[in-house]
This record gives structure tokens, sequence and C-alpha cells, in this order.
């Protein structure tokens, strides 16, 4: 893979999760949801920073602290400092949603 | 801006550069690049590596050593270590041509 729109599958049961660069102090990865959304109940809590893009599809993060629901559509990006407790709401059924992720710190 | 699609100008004399997250270790830019290319026999020479990816538009890379031309379009990324000596051969008037890099190391 040296495109991050190509190789996605067209059934998706899981959401797949790719490393694109690994230098030990940066991770950059491409994830790709299909109406995937975190488990009920489930926080994302990370030991990394992590600096998020979706660039295509749509999806619905939020955080806990403050119950803050982010919208992302392509282009959109947050930076989720460690232990910022996340998870993803809703991602669209109707297309594949691809982010790219760059771990960090 | 925390859509790297939006806050594009319709004109664009110089290439737009614009940091979206510095750590230290590692910084991410966004680059707008329309029909622009690097100035004739100028080379990047960086001292750092960066990884980089187009995500709209389309571009053409040239390395030095090799004379490798790589066309990039929506979602091709290469990796360029540090020092490897590259240059922007073209990218198209037609459209704004969006990069991502990460600068590393």
């Amino acid at each position: 893979m040296n495109n991050l729109f190509s190789n996605i599958p067209d059934d998706l049961p899981d959401e797949l999760l790719e490393t694109v660069l690994d230098t030990g102090s940066v991770r950059v990865e491409r994830i790709v949801s299909h109406g995937h959304a975190s488990p009920e109940s489930f926080w994302y809590d990370q030991e990394q920073h992590e600096w998020v893009v979706v660039l295509t599809g749509a999806a619905r993060l939020r955080f806990e602290d403050d119950d803050e629901f982010v919208e992302m559509g392509p282009g959109n990006y947050v930076n989720i400092p460690a232990h910022k407790r996340h998870r993803v709401e809703w991602t669209t059924p109707e297309e594949p949603t691809v982010w790219l992720a760059v771990h960090y710190g």
C-alpha cells in the first residue's frame, strides 16, 4: 500500500488499522471504518498523544471530560492529548471513513 | 484552520505552508501548491526525514540520485529520508494540490 485510498476491502467486518510509518518516536497509521463505532461504554485512554484527521467519510468523536461531541468530515482534524478519554460514537455507513492518525510523544 | 481543505486562497502566488502540529520531535505541515514547482536547478536537502502524502490534486516529485520521477495523486505517499535530494517538478494548474507532510527525526 502506497496509497491511503487503495486496498480498501468491500467487506469490512472490523476496522482496518495499518501502520504506514513507524520511527520509534512517531507512528503514522491509516484507519478505515465503515459504520463502525467504539463498543458500548468503551473509552480510549492512550499513552501517546494522537493527531488525527478524517480524509474521506464522516465520523463523530466523543470526549468524556466535558461530554463533548465533535463532528468530523473530510479534512477535519483534532489533536487528542494522551489520556484524554474519547470514543468513536459513529462513522457513516454510506462509505468508508479513512482516517490518518499521527501517534507521538 | 482545523480543516485541511478549507482556507485555501483563490489566488496563490506562492505555495502556502502552515504548521498544524509541532511537538519538537515531529512537525505536521499542510502545503498547498497550485501549479507551483521548485525553482530551476533547486533541490531540497533536508535535515529531517519527511513522510508526505498528496490529498488532492496531482504532483510530480523528482529524486536526484537515480533521477527518478514519482507521480503523486490523491492518497499517494512517499517517505523521503533526510538529505535525499529531491524537488517538486510539477503540480497541476487545474486545482490546488494539498499535501500533508510529517517531518521527523
